[in-house]
């Protein structure tokens, strides 16, 4: 059984998606990936939502652009922690999107990331797995101490770069 | 059997509905008004949806604000011409509610009206049953002749007002 | 007689409209394709739109960009249910469009799509007479089963992908 | 035969119009006011446009809020000069009105002032008018010096608030 | 030991904030709340993030308005998972509030709420500690559908207020 | 001597500003081009705003880009019209040179057209000088005959293309 | 003579505005505040800017709304260090005066607070003294420190409330 | 010692932050460059801020993208003048990381330039250090004479350009 669902609401938004796949794989956190679109495909995707917990989904990681459903209407058919991905797309810079998602009324929460930010979707479901995963809770230490190294590193290479010019 | 229903995703937005309803009762259309949550009641709206046609209702008007789902969502679930009224809440203006409603994607249209606009909802609902309904059709002909006479009448009101002023 | 007007303030705006034209083709709708722009051909637009139900249109396509003024106005001079299109141009991603489309007063709605989006156009169209058409429904049902069926396939695909990457 | 029409699409814009009225009571300038609405009489409304010049106008100043139509209808059936101010209404402050009426397509300009800058637009006709009436064009003058006082006098009177404090 | 951590830029954010603290209450989930400011205990508030895990908190809510750092400053130094409520303050809206806190960059997820949406942050922290948790998650099945009865007897309510008008 | 003035904050802007000059050309109408940044030349700017009516100039259009201050502060320091455009640069789509343009205090109005709309500035001051100018007005109006051949003939080319297709 | 002049654009920003005298009454800071419009006393505001530095001005502190040109024009004819205050009116949020002060051009900067935020404006003309003045360093460190023990002690009060709640 | 140091949240900022350099290199101000950033370097971030003071410095410039934390957390930790510079990512055009800079809350103010504006950033630091630096105030009024001449004879090419088409 997968940890975590990676819905989306048409496979044109795998481009961003995939982001959350890979930093999962990173993670060592099993998932599963698939088009579940609000809006062309309403009953099957509520009836996703609805069994999710059933399945052995622990989180649902939901992406989608525009009038963006997706994330909402999950989170409203199961009690599983929700995560929404405001994809950008060809208007609005994912302005539309952000709104559609992260507005939700008293009593349905989605776990809103940045506009295209699928891979801190990945990171967060991984927050909250490490909630009682203690090793999974190390490797993100570990992935923040990366972080902060990479950061470190990088700004060396630049102090180089500025005091040779 | 109504030929409109009008839902909401909240009993708070019949402030804002009734005006589409009050309409509707002055073209002699009738209607149904319900609650039907997007996000509380996910299944049930899509229920709703799915037999809506066979209720008998022509169209539906849906009002929502925030991330505005019921619109869209409803338009996903009938093949009924759906009319969405983004509502004002708190913050933004309604200009989420109406970004939600609006930014559908391919395949899926909702007829949006303005923000807070119901009364035009049902305005637009008498012009889609007035397409094979001469007698509507001639209402609906009036009604804008009389907006013609108020508009004129208030401003000749106005023209004296300025004149005697 | 054909049955919708597709009319556009600018023939440039026919790389969106046509988009209207050929979901219309598809679902077997007869139509007309005409630039009438409210700024520079004010009174043949607005004989236009009151002449529109004389000959034989039941519904009107109106597609525009910045102040789009071309829907609103054509609403105003006729009983004809009106859907609106805001076209983007090369400033504020059709923002403007957008606004100056859906804001209407009471009185006068436009039954306004996304921006960009044409394509709803012709399916709401569709939705409109198929009130009244039950072969036209039917093809509406039809409709929407394909985009779920297609969406189905692409998800298919999709999970075949990652499980095998 | 006044010089200036001031029109607006609803009697209600007047609480704001009225303020271009005054000033243009205080540069001795004669004008007319009426209700022109381009969705409730857009026949009368391009009538009036196409017979302003020879009705003696040689100005016209038009007022409306949300999507606001009639400026941009009115500059596209005349070729006299229009000035148009957006009017805020109950929601989005007058972004949607200053959108509809600046984003004009090239050949039908619109003198766009600030939202609910009716004392702006009627300051402006003065200017055009003083372009070749040169007692105008002193009044003008002294209008702004009269500014100019009255800022340097308010300046002064803050200055020894402050300095007595 | 609590589980969740409620902090806030100031004590000013309380007004929203306890609404976080209200649901987490009737879930029985234990709290704490505490001001951390980013900007006046920078320092504070570092410590505080990095020590929360050591102190047994689960999970962190963090509420800030205006240029909105605290949710995004304490994911940076705790690998808990962190819920970011964009307060509202008297310009913009909260639009400031929640771009600060959403717009977080690849590596350091904060799971943003709706603006003013204190009382989905502690929903949302009942769902992630219901990951493991099955007692409460058999809560927000409950909390769910309590939801749901709540909607429908409001709708109810409503229909028959119109019915009977 | 020129009637029209075009002013601008940079020569950068001429790439779009020498539309209003093309247009101006085809009026027959004298203008003198110049750059007269209100940041980088001030003083010379005031300077040019004070005397321009002495120079013989009649209107004078100004455009720029960002915190576009120009056609304000050219407005401030002279009593003749200011004809104002709001240039877009590489961010924001030039929302910031319209508001900084358009949201002048009372008592100084510019004319603002849309964002990039420099051919329209050139037309309004046609329409302007068309005022008091007979033969001008004259070509106003076949401009407008013009646009409105111009707009037909495009409509019938796409009614054969789209009748053909 | 006063280190730092504050000046506005209308005597009615001071109610804004005084928040800045206040702070640098609370840093021993000499100041003078005067109204200088940039639209309405173009000419004094410019010879202001021009002569501040030889009166002993150290900083000018810039306060105006909606096309708020005046910290950007002072910052065009002075070397001083200039920060601006953008001021929220009637309709936008002060969205329009923030963009209109901080978006100057590359050569002409403005140090932009945020919206209403005359306090951060003399606290920031502190911090500027302060490069140099070792005792005014010694009142910022104080003051910072004061914040923190102002919001541990406000954190305190409300943790308190909670635990007795 | 060096006077500035310019930090940002990544060395991607360095395309835009460089300009910084440029222009304090031209004024013969001494800086270091150094990757800061807010969110995976948290504590090296305030433990910069905090000793920044002691190493020399004496003014900070900041530039970020996104949710822009490192502006104003710089702030927070010193009493150093801080000037923040919004860089504009890959959607919204920066204003996130605008209004994540400018809206600091009271105590705390960031000096924000212009999005993407970093050579303003440099010259801004210049304006300070000139405060008590006559040599350098005498480089800020040539490199203002400098801009002038520029803007001078671009505009007098300009002019001879269209005299010459």
């Amino acid at each position: 059984m997968a940890d975590v669902a990676i819905i989306m609401g048409s496979d044109s938004d795998w481009r961003i998606m995939k982001q959350a796949a890979e930093v999962l794989d990173d993670f060592g956190i099993s998932y599963d990936a698939a088009v579940k679109s609000a809006h062309r495909m309403p009953f099957e995707m509520l009836e996703f939502a609805k069994t999710a917990q059933d399945k052995g989904y622990k989180i649902i990681i939901a992406g989608a652009g525009g009038a963006a459903h997706l994330p909402g209407m999950v989170a409203a058919a199961s009690s599983l922690p929700v995560i929404g991905v405001p994809v950008s797309l060809k208007n609005l810079d994912g302005l539309d999107s952000l709104l559609s998602i992260v507005q939700m009324p008293s009593g349905v929460p989605v776990a809103t990331m940045a506009i295209d930010g699928a891979k801190n979707a990945g990171i967060f479901a991984a927050r909250i797995l490490g909630t009682y995963d203690l090793e999974l809770r190390s490797k993100i230490d570990k992935y923040r101490q990366d972080l902060n190294d990479l950061a470190k590193a990088k700004g060396e290479k630049l102090k180089q770069e500025v005091q040779n010019a």
